[in-house]
Order: structure tokens, then sequence, then C-alpha cells
């Protein structure tokens, strides 16, 4: 039984109960929601791990991207970087390695945390191969079922580049045509193959094996934008189209799904891409890589991704993928992670200060902070931020006797408000 | 004669001219819109400065805020501030500083850099009493004169802070009440001394003094939301509507000015803030500091104020004020200015991406970019950033020998694409 299955059925199962508690909803809504679709929760039978929802009057959730590269393989590199993204409050973590023993890179991560784990097992088919075009589809798929079997609790597959969609890029004038890993892969396949994509042309299967496992598919962005100018395409429509149906066949395999997007877009963009996906694909969860606003600030892209992620959230966005600092330049360190998920998160939260049903909750936060501000009161403002130690250090380190900040010392705003209200009061 | 007066005569002057040429716009229509007030070229006729357009089709621009305070007195930290934030392409700059000689600062400053100069005089008035509640009017505007005299381009008044808004606030049930500093001297000021604001009851009387020198008019926001609870509430609309009727009688008086704005908004009403204050203020150049959409991040508001910043810019907003990973916390670094000048300088750029009139400029730029990424040139890549400086440290940490960067290496997605359209061109 998957939990789609049961949800179908109107069973509230442990994890429907969980995800309620910790978001304080009611379990029987998170069960019609997966029912439905529209909330996913990534648990592969095979592996016991936190319980997060993604979706509908969800809190806005955070994956951070881990994962050796051909030039950079330290297993215990790659650990340390999932144990900080979770320490840092990410809700997910994906392993993205292509370089070293992917197995047991995989294992050692997904042992070192307790947040689900998604993996995008093409990336594994194409790594063991002398060249990417050298696989065959039976190694693409052997790759998603070594991976469900392993307990990885949601799959990047790029079902949505096909004859169809390159049909629409060839017809287009993008500046930089793929730039998804995985879509690469595919496209670079399909064209030295002369056949459709494996992952769409035999979906069924792919979805056979997911529901064995109940490993949710996250149906990737292979055709995503790469750059601001080919952000909102035809190419990118097309996908989101693909996606949608295939949405609905994974809905009817009971299998949970959400679905991938940009990429690089134009804040004036994003409100289309994100209710077009929403839309197109009836409402599975979203999940997107950014967006990021500028292609011009690289060294900075976690902070391009922060501002696409914020406001993609407040337009429905139900999960955003961390950015970071070295983002088109370099295999991220741990800083980098470190700082793309303290990032991503205030982007989720800000978000979350925006959305229906997350209001409220999420102000309350803001609240608190805003009353030890007016009363000076630190300890309590750093144990409320988002990075307290961040903040405490940067207090500190510039100190003043006042009692406010360095920046203002006694002329403190809140200081001289604060006894203005008191001689008021008592002149009354 | 100021230049507004030369606008409504329509005369095109040399600083319409040269703003014209750094835009690419008409000099004709710069006119047209200083003479409307909806352009504010910012230049004491006492200081030769960078000739600079802020409003109406022109690029978004950025300002840093830089001076000592109280507990931090280091006039050659702050020139080197003021030269790292030119260096980083700040636009304008702002010298707040309340500690030490701050006729020696402002004119160090002054003398340091070529951007034009923004100066709060009330600072000073205030810094030179026991008690900021001891000055008097005469010492207010007595302030406004010097600093007119030394050559400053801007100046800000919270004229906006008066008993009608006093009494919006005092009906409404703010939690951070006034979080400007100015804003704050003004409030305490009036309490204590029971009168209203100088600056608002003798407007004209200022308006005097600019006209003499030909300085602009910053009309602050002493009113604005120091967080998210706050904002959007009664007392900010009331001061944005007398910031209407006193930008009225700016541009009556010949005197060109911008206003303030908030502060601390969530992302959800920025489109209402921004259109509001534009509304209200007759379209005048809106110039904001973020607006920041969280609370819960200090250490980090200079990002805060980047995501606030990109959406404000697309909703219309002109000019946006920098605030650094020090905000609420401590007197920001040189560091911390560079920051943030950079951090802010994105959120200008990824506006202008969704601006009309600045789109195409802005988008052309981001184009060049991602042919430099298709084509993996590095050096080119490099020469476009915002800070190509770190994004090759980055790279240049982690390097590989694929050419592409260590994320990927030969599995990069430019590379294999870029080698599968050979194939199929090869194959035709």
């Amino acid at each position: 039984m998957t939990l789609m299955e049961d949800a179908k059925k109107g069973v509230i199962t442990s994890e429907m109960e969980a995800v309620a508690r910790s978001e304080g909803v009611e379990a029987k809504m998170i069960c019609s929601c997966i029912a439905k679709g529209t909330i996913t929760i990534p648990n592969n039978t095979q592996r016991e791990c936190r319980l997060i929802g993604i979706g509908k009057y969800l809190s806005t959730k955070v994956n951070a991207n881990i994962g050796t590269s051909r030039d950079y393989i330290n297993i215990d590199d790659e650990v340390e970087k999932a144990r900080t993204a979770q320490a840092y409050g990410a809700d997910a973590i994906m392993d993205l390695s292509t370089g070293g023993d992917l197995d047991l890179i995989r294992k050692r991560i997904m042992d070192a945390v307790e947040l689900p784990i998604g993996s995008v097992p093409i990336y594994q088919a194409a790594a063991s191969q002398k060249a990417v075009v050298d696989m065959t589809s039976d190694d693409m798929f052997n790759a998603v079922r070594k991976h469900a079997r392993d307990g990885v609790d949601f799959v990047t597959v790029h079902a949505g580049v096909n004859l169809n969609s390159i049909q629409r890029l060839k017809k287009g004038d993008r500046i930089t045509n793929i730039v998804s890993r995985g879509g690469s892969f595919t496209y670079a396949w399909m064209i030295h193959n002369g056949e459709d994509n494996p992952f769409y042309s035999e979906y069924d299967y792919l979805l056979d094996i997911a529901r064995e496992y109940d490993m949710a598919v996250s149906l990737g962005d292979g055709m995503r934008p790469g750059c601001i100018h080919d952000a909102s395409d035809r190419p990118s429509f097309m996908e989101f189209i693909t996606l949608g149906e295939l949405v609905k066949r994974t809905r009817e395999a009971d299998v949970q799904c959400f679905v991938e997007g940009p990429g690089h877009v134009p804040i004036d963009e994003i409100e289309l891409s994100v209710k077009g996906m929403k839309n197109l694909c009836d409402n599975a969860p979203l999940y997107l890589l950014g967006p990021l606003v500028t292609d011009i600030a690289p060294g900075y892209d976690h902070i391009t991704g922060a501002i696409g992620g914020t406001f993609a959230g407040m337009c429905g966005t139900d999960f955003l993928c961390m950015t970071t600092p070295a983002e088109h330049l370099a295999l991220p360190t741990n800083d980098d992670i470190r700082e793309g998920t303290i990032v991503t998160k205030i982007a989720a939260h800000a978000a979350d200060l925006a959305k229906e049903g997350q209001k409220e909750r999420a102000r309350a936060i803001d609240d608190r902070m805003a009353h030890a501000r007016r009363n000076l009161d630190w300890d309590t403002q750093f144990s409320i931020a988002i990075d307290g130690e961040r903040a405490r250090q940067i207090r500190e380190s510039r100190i003043t006797g006042s009692g406010a900040c360095s920046m203002c010392g006694d002329l403190c705003a809140m200081k001289i408000v604060n006894k203005a209200l008191e001689e008021e009061e008592e002149g009354k």
C-alpha cells in the first residue's frame, strides 16, 4: 500500500498525523490533499526519515543539494555538508554526486541525517559510462531501482525532455539551450541513439518501481531556462504541459510526486511561471531551483535565488531548492552549504509571511522579534533569529555601553521613543 | 535659478544632457520629467558631483549609508567606506554621522568621492545637545542651512512626523512605534516641547534654504514601519498623505525632491506600499530603505532588503538604500558596506530587468552573460559580473581541468549539449 492509496481510501496514517502535528493542521486535510496529489510526504518504505509535508496549506520547505563531482571526491566532506544542511534547517537533502563510489556516498549521507533524501539516478547511470550517451535504457531504470531499494525518498527524472519538447527547443531561440545536467544527458542520449527519452516512453515502468517502494517522483525540469533570455518560453511551457500529463498518470498509479521548476526567471515573469506550472500540473506541489532573478551575479546566486524564491513562494511555490554562493562557479564548500541553506530558509519564511494559511503562524514569530527589538532584549532577539549565532557575533564585535547597538548608541530610536512615551505617561 | 525652474521653462541644461547621455534617453524627456517632479537630479550649487537622475524611465539607483556613531568615531574609516561604496557602484552616499566633528567628517567624505551626498541635518542639531529634546527649532534650520552651504546635494527632513500622524500612531497598535532615528528625535521633541514639528509647520522656510542652494529635499519617512506587524498601517499611510502634500509644495517652490519609504514590509504588501506612495505623492521619485521582508534575519538584512528592494523596484521604486549585514546590530564595517552595496546593486539590476523602459538595456547585459556561459568563456563572465573579482576567486579556489566548473566537470550540461549539437550538425 502506498501512502496515496491509503489517502484515496480515506485512511489517516501515522505519517499524515505526524505532518499534521508539525504543521498545526488537521490530519484529515493532509489525507485529502495527498489523495488529490496536492501534498506529498516523501518517505521510501525502506527508510525511516523525518516526515515532512510539501504542498498546499503547508509551510514552504527547503532542499539542500550536496554531492561529489568528478573533480572533488571526498565522502567525509559531503557527509559534513549534509549534517550542516540539516543543522541549519533544511527540510530535505538531495545527493547529486557524480564522482567516486556513488553507492557508498549515498549510503553514508542517508545514515548521517534523518531528513528525506532525494537523488537523480540518471547521474549514476551516466557517470558509470565512458560517455554519457553509452548508457542503455536498462542502465537508466536499473539506477532508479537501485536508488529505490537503497531507500531514496524521492528521485528526479527528466521525463519532460522528449521529442516534442526538443522540437520546441529547435524552433525557438534560446541562448543556453539545456542547462539541466540530467536534461543534457537525456538530450545527448536521444540525439545519439535516435530514440525518445526512456523515462518518458516507458514512464509506466518507472511508476511500477516507484510504487513498489512508495518512493516519490520529482518531475525534473530538464528544459528549464538557464538565463533570463530563455525564461517563460515555448520549450519551458511545452515541458510544463508534458509534466502535467505525467502528474496525472503518477497520481493514477498511486505514486506521490512534485514538479520541478526554473531556473533563471526575471522577477516580472515569476508569477507567470509559478501559476502556469500550478495550472498545467493540476496543483501538484511545486519545487523550484531559485528562480535566479539575474544572470550577472555569480558569487551571489544564493541571493539572486532567495529573491526569486521569496516571490515564487508567495505565488504558491511549496519547496525551494537552495542555491549557494558557488553556483555556476564551483562545487560548494561546507560554508557555501551553510550560507545557501540559511538564505533559502529566509526566503521560505518571508514567503510564508505572505502565504494564505501560513501568515498567522509566521507573523507570530516576527511579532515576537519586534517586541524583543522594542525592549532591546538582545538574548531573545538572538534566540528567535534564523541565525542567532551570526547576529550575536556581529553585535558583539562592535559593542556599545548604551544597551542599544553601536549604530546609534544612545541615539537609538527605540530608546528615545520608549523614554518619550514614559515621559508622556508621567505627564498625564 | 534652480534646475526645476529651468525645466519648467523648457530649458535643457548641461545637467539634463549629462543624465540623458548616461541613461541613453532624450534630454527633452528628462527636462519634462524634472518640470513635473518625476525625475530628480541632486546637485547642490556649491558642489560639483556626478550627475545622476532618479525617477521615471531611469535605471534604479543605489544609495549607501555611512557615518560615525557615538561609540565609533574614526574619520578615516568612514572615508574608506565612502570610497568602497563608490568603487562598488553606489550612485549616492548619505553621511549619517552622529559622533565626532560632524562638519569635518562631512567635508572629508565630500572631498573623497564624486557621488552626490545626502545628509540628515537634524542628527547634527540633536547630537550637539546634551539631550535631543533640548535643540531649538533654530538649531534644526541652522543645521539645514549649514549642510546646504557645505554643498550637501540632498537632505532628509522628517516633515511627515507631525501632530496628525502622531494621532494616528496613538490610535493604532504598533509594536515598534517609531524606528526612524530622525523620526524619533522629532517625536520626542514634540512631546517634550508641546509643539508641532518645525520642519512641518515652517516647511516654507526649509524650502527657501533648499532653493537658495538648489539642494534636493528627501522627504523622510519618520513613521516607517519597523517590523512586519506595523507595515502598511494607518500611521504609514497618514504620512504618505502628508508627504504627498509636501511634494506638491516642494514642486511649487521649484525645489526637487524625492520621497522616502519603508522599512519592514512583507512581500505581499510591497506593491501596495509602492503604488500607494506613488499615487499619494503624485509620482515623485521614490527612495526605499529595504524594504526588509522579514524581521527575523538579523545578520542577513542586506539580503532581506535585496529581496524587498527587487520587488519594490519592479513595482516602480526609483532609488534603493542599501542595508548591510550589520543592520539592527552594529555600526557597519567597510566589508559590510561593500557587501551591502553589491547586493543592493544586484537588486537594482534585477528590478531593471523587469522595469518598462529599462528592460531592453538591462537584458542585453544578461544576454551577454548567457552567451559567455554557453561558451564557457570565463573571462568574459567575470568582466560582466557585478562582482567579477569574487566570482573568479570562487571558481579558482576549486578548479577542474575540464574547462567547465568543478560542480560538474566534464559532465557540464553546456559541454554536453554543445557537443550533441555539433554531432547533430555533422550528421546532417
